[in-house]
């Protein structure tokens, strides 16, 4: 903003400029969305697009628009009718089924430092853990991703223990009682962020419970993104091993 | 009810007497609570009072009542003012501040064939898992306690592993995120009661997520209590322990 | 652990072998899940499979790993399709509809000392019910079920009373206001498990209604599972009836 | 209103009048409540206090005020301290302890038909089932009180049987799994009115468990009121006994 | 039960019987239900079967045993399928759509003294004020249905002031915010039965909303049951209007 | 009222008529609903249908009675099936499937003194944000319509100052935080209604969190209508805007 | 902001000064508290203190700073303490203990067109009324408040129909079942702000169900604040009748 | 492990001593704490108490004998009496009355690479604040406070644009509607640990409120921790800024 005031001063620009430059540059609108193209370049980050809720078109639309920039594009919670037509318009983009994402890699350089542990208590848990191993691949992170190491078979868990005492950041996700991050954090030296999954039936309440126990870590180095949020705990893993 | 039916038709006693011992005989009645000693012997356990919403005075009077009957008797969340006034006209009963239990024990003779073991996650659980101990070792048990042993440190469970080889069941009360009873039930191959507790803050809500956690364990063999009830976990233990 | 450490002691196996051997002994891993069979080994119980989010394949071929050991194999929560691609592989193996349950019985050895009671409140309360008496039944259990004897009609009950003073542990399943548990272990000096189901509507909230109502049962011999977890309540049982 | 229309017509009252008449005359405004003696009038019912939430001396000034009526006083949820203001300016009112009432019975013309019933699970619900038990005797009915008949020892339930082929109506209070009001309809020809009340701990909420079992009432003969209103059900039980 | 214990005394029937009576006698096992003709005649009430999750066979069959002893019969929660099934085999019953009901209807005595005023606050509510309404005819009653009345328009509830001042007993049913049985139970001196419907979006909750409205219902003469749960209404209702 | 007195009595019309008049004027009954024109003069607004659980051939006829009153008709809720059938009776009327509205515009007066701004936080909010931009329009104001200004990109939002500053009144839909009211309202001195938005998931539970959000609103000048209630929230701004 | 960019532009400020006034200009930063003089001067309104939470000590020092520049002070939920503290140093305020407000009131220039009208339901709704009346009239209202007018007794809300009719804006305060906006909507053609109070007992969880129950209003012309929030609908209603 | 393994074929240690070395090595047992020194030093971390449920005596000795190992200490939730049991045997260890935190720091390296900037809504916020800078310093972090910058004023937001550009880690408490955490992500490019405070009233249900709308925000780059729970949020942020 500096920046800007400073250029006005100088009379580079007028100040009826400053206030159209602040109010359009930002984002473009394609009517039906903004896209936030600026928002992706401070954060060094992918765009990405949540599929959820738009139609298959107004996707590709965007995807497209956003693929024009040049850089890494994702789009998540994609069925397979929005993975087509993005692929219809970029086909150079990839569908991962189980994960629900389509991805356009394009600079594959490697930002993390080190590499993000993706741990699940089951084989349900899966669809989580995969959109979150995406999300980082994308982001540029070696990941490693282990699962069915759920707390009620602890040697399964401890068999991981190379995995546990080097990789740089955690994502734990689990369903039912959501206790695998509590552990997983008593056994590691590094953050973990808990991602509560749906997986469960009856008390279970789609993930609630798994969450308010993540919440209730007696572990200090535990932090929780919302349910079935894989895309958030991996961008956020992200910022941490670009550290 | 068929030894009742036919001293009838031997004409032992007649039917109206007979309706007069099924309405009186199980109960004694004395103006603000009935008496079940029937129930107690039936099930060749203690008697209790249940101490919260009595007076000191109506406790100490039921207390003496079931003391008549010459077996143990239990009152469970005594305050010290429940404790004073049970201890004035019984004196040889007993008062543990911790566990809000007064113990009147005339018969310690073991009944359960092996030892229940009690574990809790952290010392602000101690007072449920005390209530359970008195319980169970007034209910004929013996009993071993273990404490401090959250998740977060699981070298710290590890410690108990001739405790976890040993015991024929398992008592294991948790508040915060209630993971202990899963991870034990994984390592034991006994039965596990879970004991919620209200130790927390904030989203625990006093137990509630410790207890919803515990209804979700992927342990099979977990079966759960309400929300610092110690003593029901000891009750179903010794019933269990006997068999 | 111990022989282990003796193991490596006596040169017999050297550390690395120690750690390779506690890192993939304990499971088999197909790709996509572990295999747990060191723990049903432990707990002297079949092999099971929770089959819901597990394609009719996945649990096709894990159902075939687990039979190659030769013990008894239970899928639960298994829809037609998962029976029929089972079955296709595992042509012994047989499918209750109303149970969910694909179950292969090799070792019919009758390991618990008394009967399993099953009491379900209503014809509704029938599929938990019968999941809860597949499972006792594959854990070496004898088993009686008697169903629709709600709390309005206890002579429906009462008219039960040999089975309630004969059966060494109770299974009790109720939707609703889930009333029946209380009554039931009220009646009988055993072990009662109770079993919320989803049965009902309106306030029953999917069976949280009755789940409240059995955590807070003024009888102590009854503690709870999560909601139509007819499995876990009959596993449990059956490790009590083993005792 | 069609008396007023017409005495309007018949011009006996000036229109302005009638608009003044139903605006002042179905209510005595005393400053900071307004006195609806019109409606205990037209339901022939005793003029009632909630004094929880008024200080003492406007419970007693509104208490005096509805004695110049003449009729039946009652103020419910009255700490000593309301009684004490009330009785300074009304003697022959009476407070009753337990049941936080102040009644004035100046007609104690019996104006139910037959007899209603209030049972209580146990001994803490006492004080709901006794605000019942004044709040039907203010309103002119018999009634009989039994309590500590919780549903965990059915014979003491049954040992009422006479009670329970008489009552013309019955309340039923229960705390924790609030099972009785279901069980006492199953065996009883008569409507049933059922009062959760707060006790209990844990998971019964204070009250809400045992009003949602009560609402999923297997028995079609059960009506719920809030949580401890036992007024509210004696209140309702009186209309019904005076059809 | 005094009148079996006479009949043993007397010899007239032995007392292995006299428990086989009491065990047999008072239903009918039909392989997947237990039928209770003994209850409604117990209460002088038509039989009824609850569909939800019944299979029409099922209903059909149980439907047709409830025929055979000759009284009404009425079935609720019925599907078209459910009413197809019972009508094949009942040709006598008569299906209402909107109800959702299959009624037999061989007795049509008036058996209540007065008339039931069925209210109902918007179009939206009538699936279950006609359900009420189905009941309480099969039950004997003279029914007054009136609708689209809700508190936003109050002069459309004026104008039903005949029948306000007239009925003998109320049934009102609402969704949504849930007041309408507030406001009808202030204008009359009967009791009110209110049923909070599932009608309504959002933070309507499927009628959580109503349900908990109602039970705070500033009137005292109203009691509430479950949602949508016409039959209990009228089932209660009709107890009132035949005392 | 006054008025209606006032004609009694100068005997214009007789008591009776008067009666007549009270309770047959005010709305039309055609069988299944009670049409309130009253209403809708009154205030001075259109008359409106709820679609939601109303058939197509009941919703056309409702909206062709309430057209022959020659006023505005606004159909909300409404499938391509409900918009069909309108219209094939009302040829005149528009569907807009987004907003999910039929419309009737005969009086197209702007009534609002000025603008009424509708944002919406994500481009998944739209639907609800139309359906208020269309009642807002069929009430005769002129509307703005902003979209896809999270609270995550701030400077899409101030790119809106135009706007900020210039309208009277403003509707703020957001699903997940709910946080864009608070912002908006902190930033302009003008009324900001805040509509909760079903958009997101996880522990978004549908809603309820961005409306709790919206009821914890920093900002004074913000209050909350339900749940995607577009309507009731361009109903209210309305009667603000012609103020 | 654009005058700020042009000053800039004129050189008439630097840059570095424009961004430190940005920066420093809008609020007093007093150690524990940043004062928004600029907020209050920005939408005409007096300056407000949230005392809850705050010592004595704490709010009389921004209640003097606040005062020193010249416009109306409210400081709202202040204990007696509170306002001894502000009065010592701010002798011309005045406490209403009812309403916990201190107010400074300076300028009483009749900012409103109009009335607004404050009901409330009942006597124990009546201190979050009276927030509502101080904060309106510190606002530069006229307002007129009725109380116990709930709507179990429609004759006293009726009596008020000179302030229905007239009123510009409505704030309608009640507890428990929270009808009475509902009602007044009904029957007024002007704006209804709804205020949720935490007045109940039992299944009102302290004004959840009023706050649901409005919520779901079935008038248009209703929307909500949170619990007992009778400042932020005076302050709603004030930028209306400002209008 | 390994290491451990190795020693042991080495013959260093004896495989007793082995396990007696695993269950004793990694924490001292005083009796009613186990204290796990090993876990802080694994994790370079000051050694922690939770003093909430604990007698001060046993806070202060459980601190002096973590001060024995010369480390950092820190007690959290504690009060003045646990303060000054605590600093009567640890004279040098400073209570913050505020943050509720007793501390020792004799180690003040500087550990953490860049800021940890912690921003809080309100001045209600404060205390969760201070405790996360307490813990913040103790582990040795260079932090930045900024107060009362609540979304409703976003010009004090801004005003921080130098933290908010430079900080590399972000603590932000937020109670009420807790929004603020989403619009400080959306400004900055770092990681941001969002706490809901229970500051609020009415509908802000002590926190749950603000955690569920940080749970649900739109920025990617949050993550979340327990109601209140500052500690967790800056031992979380410490290892962040430590990688």
């Amino acid at each position: 903003m500096k920046t800007l005031l400073e250029a006005i001063r100088e009379q580079r620009i007028a100040p009826e400029e400053g206030v159209e430059y602040l109010r359009k540059l930002p984002f473009e609108d394609i009517g039906f969305a903004k896209l936030d193209h600026h928002r992706s370049l401070r954060h060094g980050m992918p765009e990405v697009i949540y599929a959820a809720g738009k139609s298959p078109e107004e996707t590709a639309e965007i995807f497209a628009r956003m693929a024009a920039h040049g850089g890494n594009v994702l789009a998540t919670r994609a069925t397979q009718e929005h993975a087509d037509a993005v692929m219809a318009t970029t086909p150079s983009a990839e569908y991962n089924q189980r994960a629900r994402t389509v991805a356009l890699v394009r600079d594959a350089t490697e930002r993390g430092k080190g590499t993000i542990a993706i741990l699940c208590a089951g084989t349900s848990d899966l669809p989580v853990a995969e959109e979150a191993a995406v999300t980082a691949r994308v982001m540029g992170n070696r990941i490693e991703l282990a699962y069915d190491i759920g707390v009620a078979g602890l040697h399964r868990l401890v068999a991981q223990c190379e995995l546990l005492s080097t990789a740089r950041v955690f994502i734990v996700c689990a369903g039912m009682e959501g206790a695998l991050p509590s552990v997983v954090a008593g056994l590691v030296g590094a953050p973990v962020i808990a991602v509560p999954t749906s997986v469960g039936y009856g008390a279970s309440f789609q993930g609630v419970t798994a969450l308010l126990a993540m919440m209730n870590s007696c572990s200090p180095n535990v932090t929780v993104v919302n349910i079935d949020n894989g895309f958030g705990a991996a961008y956020f893993a992200s910022m941490i091993n670009r550290l």
